[in-house]
């Protein structure tokens, strides 16, 4: 099952991303039930509950009319357009990347020997196919990276490694795009990741079912249609279950939460010479078994 | 006015702190309106309007019977207990702090030049007089950080430093626990910095009308009544102008949001020994003009 949050005609809804048109899931569950499909972020909360429920739906018989909607007919948002809290992130965690960062910077290599994390606030968050306006009152130097998103579906603490993939909803594509000047010059990273618009997070949440074994899932970006990262998820320095058990520990995580697990090498401030984001440019984030999360980064004049 | 989130008979209510009890805003204000003051959070979205009507309940007639409680029946929540994204804070911004943390580690002190940022999530939100479980499985070296809590009551984008003021909706006090070991370890801070329990927010959030001036508040931390802590806001090295327009450049600061701005010299490890938090401790942060801000460190079993 493939989870959007789609918009008609003013209204923000839940749905299923079908072959042949987007299932508007409020129309097609019980109403006694309707409470709980109120968002994806609902859906996620009481998925002990409502992932049954849905499958029953698909395998039933057909929908009733007007609940299979032609996706021409609307748009997606974020599959959670407003998270709860703010996005968590991974940085450093492909071989490679880290390699290209501390290469970039000419300064000796270390790799890291704990997940370093930080965060995107909830206001960064945008969807799949949305303009990102370029701000060059703000920042110069915009930079992308794909990165495979990880939605957990059961709140916990402290959640050892062995039981972390119990802990998945779903996973999804976070392209975390980065003022690279402004995470230098405030040394800590959130001023330089959490602009407005710097997360579009999408197209979709695919549930874990899904996907066999999220550890082998080709990853890639291309600028405009340039393969820039390549890379698998197999390359991860700390793989799912080591970043649950650490991001856990002490701190609970909870249903609904989005963890954006680090980017692979080929990011533009490490190209020779460096290579940054202008207006005009289509950035496409594709993994393997979810999709492909595309937007354009557009001129100042149409913020 | 004193804004508070009280617990009565298991439900989460706002009220307003009074020299004689707390008043239960749902109780006297119009019918009509109630769903503007449903919480201390929509009260702040909602400043243009509700904070006449309460002045006008204020100044009016006394009370309907029950509306004012006695404080010794309820008790308080952290003043929003749970923000809509994480906390913002600042790192490094009282000049002795920035001196004393390199001196602990050696280095050579080097000033900022920008405002570094970094979040603690809303799990890790507490309300003052919550006991705090001390995780010796966690972490080790839990220290604190009395800071000045900034609570936006305008949302913005941009925003001028000579308008910084205008979107702030009041004031409160942060305890920034920190897991000294974990902060270290991870490199960047959010680890260190986000573990359940670690912001302690309160007891109250002060309306802006009753602070003629933010940057002359004193501002102190003891622990088992020995000050550690002494300063006043005057030291900041960024001031809130300048952390509003820096944080709210590409970002927007939406009302309700949270900013803890730094805190003063005299961290525990700093110390000669280092000194650090354990079972037992009870810790007070004090900021003339708003209040204290008491929590006790519990013991592991407690937790």
């Amino acid at each position: 099952m493939k989870f959007v949050t789609f918009e008609l005609e003013g209204a923000a809804k839940p749905g299923l991303w079908l072959d042949h048109g987007i299932l508007d899931i409020g129309r097609v569950v019980p109403s006694a039930e309707r409470i709980l499909f109120s968002s994806v972020l609902s859906i996620i909360a009481n998925s002990d509950r409502t992932i049954g429920i849905l499958k029953q739906v698909l395998d039933g018989p057909s929908f009733p009319q007007g609940a299979l909607i032609d996706a021409s007919r609307c748009h997606l948002l974020a599959p959670i357009p407003r998270p709860a809290k703010n996005v968590f992130c991974v940085g450093r965690n492909y071989m490679e990347h880290v390699t290209e960062g501390y290469s970039a910077q000419g300064i000796e290599i270390k790799l890291p020997q704990h997940p370093q994390f930080f965060t995107k606030p909830p206001t960064a968050v945008v969807g799949p196919d949305t303009e990102i306006p370029f701000q060059p009152d703000v920042m110069e130097q915009l930079d992308y990276e794909v990165e495979l998103a990880v939605i957990i579906g059961k709140t916990g603490r402290n959640i050892a490694p062995g039981d972390a993939l119990d802990h998945i909803f779903g996973y999804s594509i976070i392209n975390d795009l980065t003022a690279r000047d402004l995470q230098r010059r405030h040394d800590q990273w959130f001023k330089g990741k959490g602009l407005d618009f710097s997360c579009p997070f999408g197209p979709w949440i695919v549930h874990r079912d899904e996907i066999s074994d999220p550890q082998k899932l080709p990853i890639r970006l291309s600028v405009n249609g340039e393969r820039r990262q390549e890379s698998t998820t197999a390359q991860m320095i700390f793989d799912l279950p080591r970043i649950i058990a650490d991001l856990s520990r002490g701190m609970t995580l909870e249903a609904g939460d989005i963890i954006a697990t680090g980017t692979p090498s080929g990011v533009g401030y490490a190209r020779q010479p460096p290579s940054f984001l202008v207006p005009g440019d289509v950035v496409q984030c594709e993994i393997g078994g979810i999709g492909v999360l595309t937007n354009r980064i557009a001129a100042p004049n149409m913020s």
